[in-house]
């Protein structure tokens, strides 16, 4: 657990304004607020018949398959390193 | 550049259908769309004020959050790696 103070980050992605409560800074927040804010406008220049709903959960499925094809590298490294012993 | 053909995989995800077109297995799909209607049930769970937009677009924000830190922690372990020889 982090003793971080909390912070309320207000930010504004594809429109719409949302608090962010929790311990990170607030150019953590920022910074991840803009990311999705960006693939979603990218999503939305490659198909722009997507309504906001499906640009959003979208966005979120890419963002998944992402982080399981880093965590499949991750372990890959962790093996490699595991092996150099 | 993948050689393997396309696939079109149709998911359910928070009660919205998606036709996902691309070189990724079909089980992939399947399994990145059920981590993604997870996410947004388990966010609902914990604020069911929120409408389907701002859900999908925390889910988006949360899953980007985990992907830098994982990020971090892959440039850490490949540091380490190099600092082994």
């Amino acid at each position: 657990m982090s003793n971080r103070p909390k912070t309320k980050t207000t930010v504004n992605i594809y429109g719409q304004q949302f608090s962010v409560i929790g311990t990170e800074s607030t150019s953590h927040v920022r910074m991840v607020a803009s990311i999705v804010d960006d693939k979603m406008r990218d999503l939305n220049s490659k198909n722009s018949s997507l309504d906001i709903n499906k640009l959003a959960v979208l966005t979120a499925v890419n963002v998944v398959h992402d982080y399981l094809k880093l965590k499949e590298d991750y372990e890959k490294l962790e093996r490699q390193f595991t092996e150099k012993d």
